[in-house]
């Protein structure tokens, strides 16, 4: 039977989500709450692959196990003592055995935060923290070029492919990305959304649009740039700790 | 000359305020940035020495330092960058001799974060995270019930005093003390305020009120419970890492 995890994490103590030898990850401190509650090995795809210091407010693994009663709110809490703090599973549930949290999602948003702001607040640890008069309305007009469907290979850490291999199409649909109006204190955040993102592509448009904001770069730079289609044309990669998976939809199937 | 400094901590990274041999402790991180600053020793006076896993949105220290040119900008930089990222100065500038961070304080305040909900937020790691029902009501008669002159005794952590020297008074005088309604999210807070606090008192108080808001202890036991002047009498503590120290009041002398 197929089981669905959705679940919250911190990602300041981790090194990234996705297992990595010798080193405190998301996956690894997840797989052995489960195989302690299961009793057995578990392998599953998560819908999410965030980066070391990337946070996470809906996240969603989906794993096999054998046929049998499935008590969720006891493995919600077995799993939260096991997990816990720095992970707290949200819900447990059965789904049907072709839903996989990674290749049914149909879409996913994350929102980065930003403080703009003369000094830091070390009372606000999960934001990027941004000096210096910003121009909303070029970060918006920025922000704008880069929604709908284009190649992304500007804004993307491209993932090394094996010789012979052809590389990946970095071709992403952004189906809305918007900033909210800063408050009081200085904060405010951009949600965007596509069906999938590529490696580091949120950070890259974060970095480079506040670049825009902060007159280091133009709009005209940023329609460029995309056009170029090279993330040799130096990005700017906005930094891990103001970002956060906020969440993720599925066409059917899945009860969170 | 004396030099008024003003700062904010993230608590988690500190064990407390003041300096205890072989921890990494706030007054050390602060000292050692003002000894590599100024080029000599330093010792300051604190407006408020917060425990372990306590954080400061508006501390203040006072100190001396030889007669000379004061570029606040500057030494506000230098400290940023020797003592951040988890402590940050909002502020420096030099106050007449005899003000003092310490004794010249006439009011400080504290907030003390708590989020209801039926599970913690890993996001919100400043908060104290409680479940179960909250009878709000309640809670603010007993908070009512503490409001004013009283012997703390009961809600104070008796410093061990040497043989033969008398025990300092408990008596506090508590100008205000309002929680403010829980929001979407169940995030709400106390806001406290008084002369000055007992050790550990607003964590004392904070954890005795919401036992009255879950329905373990009622407002009448918590009367008899200042009444009784008797910490012995088991007083609940609400954890360190939901508290700050908001801020400080001075009658006069400081900028900020």
């Amino acid at each position: 039977m197929r089981i669905a995890l959705l679940f919250a994490y911190d990602g300041a103590p981790f090194h990234g989500f996705a297992e990595n030898l010798g080193v405190r990850t998301v996956a690894l401190a997840l797989r052995e709450g489960l195989e302690t509650v299961f009793r057995q090995p578990i392998e599953f795809n998560v819908a999410g692959r965030t980066d070391a210091g990337v946070h996470a407010r809906h996240q969603v693994v989906t794993f096999d196990v054998p046929e049998q009663r499935l008590d969720p709110v006891r493995v919600r809490r077995a799993l939260n003592k096991l997990c816990g703090p720095s992970i707290v599973v949200r819900g447990v549930a059965r789904v049907a055995d072709d839903v996989d949290a990674r290749y049914s999602a149909v879409a996913r948003s994350y929102r980065y935060h930003v403080r703009n702001a003369e000094l830091p607040d070390p009372l606000r640890p999960a934001v990027w923290h941004v000096a210096g008069d910003l121009d909303l309305g070029a970060m918006a007009e920025a922000t704008d070029v880069l929604v709908g469907e284009h190649d992304f290979s500007s804004f993307c850490r491209r993932i090394r492919t094996s010789p012979g291999r052809v590389a990946p199409s970095l071709v992403r649909r952004v189906h809305r990305a918007q900033w909210t109006t800063p408050d009081a204190d200085g904060l405010f955040h951009l949600e965007i959304e596509a069906r999938a993102f590529c490696h580091q592509m949120v950070r890259s448009i974060v970095g480079t649009v506040v670049a825009v904001g902060l007159g280091r770069r133009s709009v005209e730079d940023v329609a460029r740039l995309l056009a170029a289609r090279d993330r040799s044309r130096g990005v700017e990669v906005a930094p891990a700790h103001g970002l956060v998976l906020w969440s993720v939809s599925y066409e059917r199937g899945l009860p969170f």
